[in-house]
């Protein structure tokens, strides 16, 4: 059970890393952003940066390290979300 | 210190567990999942199940509890990306 659960814990702690991985590549590719909640990203950005905190307090090098990838690519998408979208407000505002 | 870490902690959770609900709101309101990555809502979805067998094995109500919360809207999400996805390609089909 020790070995399952630890084993738990570290599938548990790369997902969190990569999860974002396809997405930043998707939306780097697309530029399509319309679909994506800033305030979700932003929220989970917050998240991340407390995880981080948190994990400096009780000197876990592993939170620190998966969250950190984590707030990399969250962080990346969050960069583009905010900045697409005021491209195509832009846009819109242009053929007006 | 510790009551800032204790509350940095406890900011993390949260914003772990209420992050998919604007994006869960949005996607229900628009129906468009074109731009969502349906391979990082999956590592998502995997991460959050192994978080709660991990907080189970540590018997952690907190943990067990935000990222159940936050597994119930990105499973939501991921359910509206098979969904919609599906829906478009045979629209797509049928127009073809």
């Amino acid at each position: 059970m020790n070995i399952l659960a630890e084993l738990a814990g570290y599938i548990a702690g790369i997902c969190t890393a990569i999860c974002f991985l396809p997405q930043t590549l998707q939306t780097i590719k697309s530029k399509d952003v319309q679909d994506l909640s800033l305030a979700s990203y932003i929220i989970y950005c917050t998240g991340m940066i407390c995880w981080i905190l948190y994990g400096i307090y009780l000197h876990s090098l592993q939170m620190i390290l998966f969250n950190l990838i984590s707030l990399g690519f969250a962080g990346t998408i969050l960069y583009m979300i905010v900045k697409y979208k005021n491209a195509a407000g832009k846009i819109s505002r242009q053929r007006k």
